[in-house]
């Protein structure tokens, strides 16, 4: 049997993280992480990986992004970075190029991430329905969603930019932390809570709230500090965000019927993890009325696996 | 060639309508509309309309049900009717009975439904994308919507019970709102606000906010008043339903990225179909920020066919 080579790229907000694949699956020992800050374009990344790589022969590519995959020519949404089939075909010899968006990937990898993989975060006592829709979110330097569709001939893969949808706020407090939010933007889209600078801001709008001046913490610093439960800011801003993550997790598995589960990734997700087992995520996201029995026996898992997406790119070679 | 012969069923929350299918087409001269509230069960509905078209043999049945179609036992969440293939075989002599939901339906038929039947809301300069993922969205007794996904194979309908998503508010006023529609409910979902009961509650509201008793007015009544600007608080009432609409319709526009544009259906919606023309709507629709550009390109027509959930039921059949 001949050997089919080629490369699977996930492009991200803040990191690429690229793997050659062979007959449809990653090489584990190939992936490679890079910061897309280090590179001018995407080009460049890609180019890099190869040179390291010791330039192996890539008949086609699957690339994953960040970006409404519309047309031959993408820009993505949180960086400057382009992309045209055209540039990178070059660098890679003339590969015939696939552009996915990142979630699609995502979506498409559920099926092939190994169980231990799939942390559990919820878990109802209803059987988990091996055929129905899947959802895979995330948050982290942005926010997305794709739902993995079981068809009569094969999967489908739903997704689009709902983390530009409107943020759910139900409370007074809520709505005055959705103004924040909104400043000099109009509005708040939920991907201005649920992100990494979305933590940062509601953390800032705690610190505002109490009368004190805002600090400069990262998201990173901030998951610490709630984590360790040192900071009482830093707790209140981590438990309003994984409200807004379940709420909004509720509304999706209620718009697209996935019943067959809920998968949580990104970076955000997973430094949060520990406030995922509190009642207010749980709560927030069986709270859906007369739905609220048919969202509770939705399972919900954490992805503890940073280079899914690159396998849902090496399924669709 | 030999005939296939079945029966098409969409039943909503008030009326059931019914129509003989012969090789995938709905026989216009066939479609009956019933009213559920003159029926103890969907059974009886379906043996009246059978005996009156005088008991034509049917192959198969295709039933669309406002209701999540979950296991073989169906609950609407709207109407005290319940569903099994079982019992309705029996009505049908034993036919094969397949139950799809109603958008459901309502997507597949998309495809089919002649182009002088769709009238333009909301048209872009951008040139409609044939390829591209449609919506459908409705409002009624209850909200829900589906998208029709195009994939390699043919078409894959995606839809849930977004009805029962949260109702996004952005502002003070609207947040009072919200908690006037989640009065003993503990919540508003979107389909609090975007239905027949929905519109009479958003009036009594405006009717309270003025200082004034809430007036018994019907939906339909609303709509009247709002339509000939005779009454300012059922204009109030109209604008702000809109409001929701578009606001709405913008936010599942982005989570399934239906650039195929959107078809909006339901007597609500066509009751309020002038104030769909005011800024309101449109403004509401196109605010998403970093991604107005893309939602802005998205055609919006209103569905004139109250029977097209039957071709979407022929189209499976």
């Amino acid at each position: 049997m001949s050997i089919q080579r080629g490369l699977a790229a996930d492009i991200g907000g803040t990191n690429t993280r690229l793997a050659l694949v062979e007959n449809g699956r990653v090489l584990e020992n190939t992936i490679a992480r890079f910061r897309n800050a280090d590179f001018e374009t995407p080009e460049a990344a890609i180019g890099t990986y190869l040179s390291e790589a010791g330039r192996p022969a890539c008949a086609s590519a699957v690339i994953a992004i960040a970006a409404p995959i519309d047309g031959p020519a993408i820009r993505m949404t949180n960086h400057p970075w382009t992309f045209s089939a055209d540039c990178i075909g070059k660098v890679l010899g003339g590969a015939n190029i696939t552009f996915l968006n990142d979630f699609e990937a995502l979506a498409y990898s559920l099926d092939k991430v190994p169980t231990e993989r799939l942390q559990p975060v919820y878990e109802p006592s209803l059987k988990l329905r091996s055929n129905a829709t899947r959802l895979v979110v995330g948050a982290g330097t942005g926010f997305n969603a794709a739902a993995l569709f079981q068809t009569p001939t094969g999967f489908h893969v739903g997704t689009g930019e709902c983390g530009h949808s409107t943020l759910p706020v139900e409370t007074e407090d809520e709505l005055r932390l959705w103004n924040y939010l909104a400043l000099n933007r109009g509005r708040a889209s939920v991907e201005r809570a649920l992100s990494g600078s979305g933590l940062k801001e509601i953390h800032e709008w705690y610190c505002l709230e109490q009368g004190l001046s805002p600090r400069d913490l990262s998201p990173a610093d901030i998951a610490e500090r709630a984590n360790s439960g040192s900071d009482p800011l830093c707790v209140s801003a981590a438990r309003q965000w994984v409200t807004f993550l379940g709420r909004v997790i509720g509304d999706l598995s209620l718009v697209f019927l996935s019943l067959g589960g809920i998968v949580l990734t990104g970076g955000v997700t997973r430094s949060l993890a520990r406030f995922l087992a509190e009642p207010e995520f749980i709560n927030a996201f069986c709270a859906k009325g007369r739905q609220q029995k048919l969202v509770s026996g939705i399972p919900v898992h954490l992805l503890d696996d940073d280079f899914a997406a690159l396998a849902g790119c090496a399924s669709r070679m």
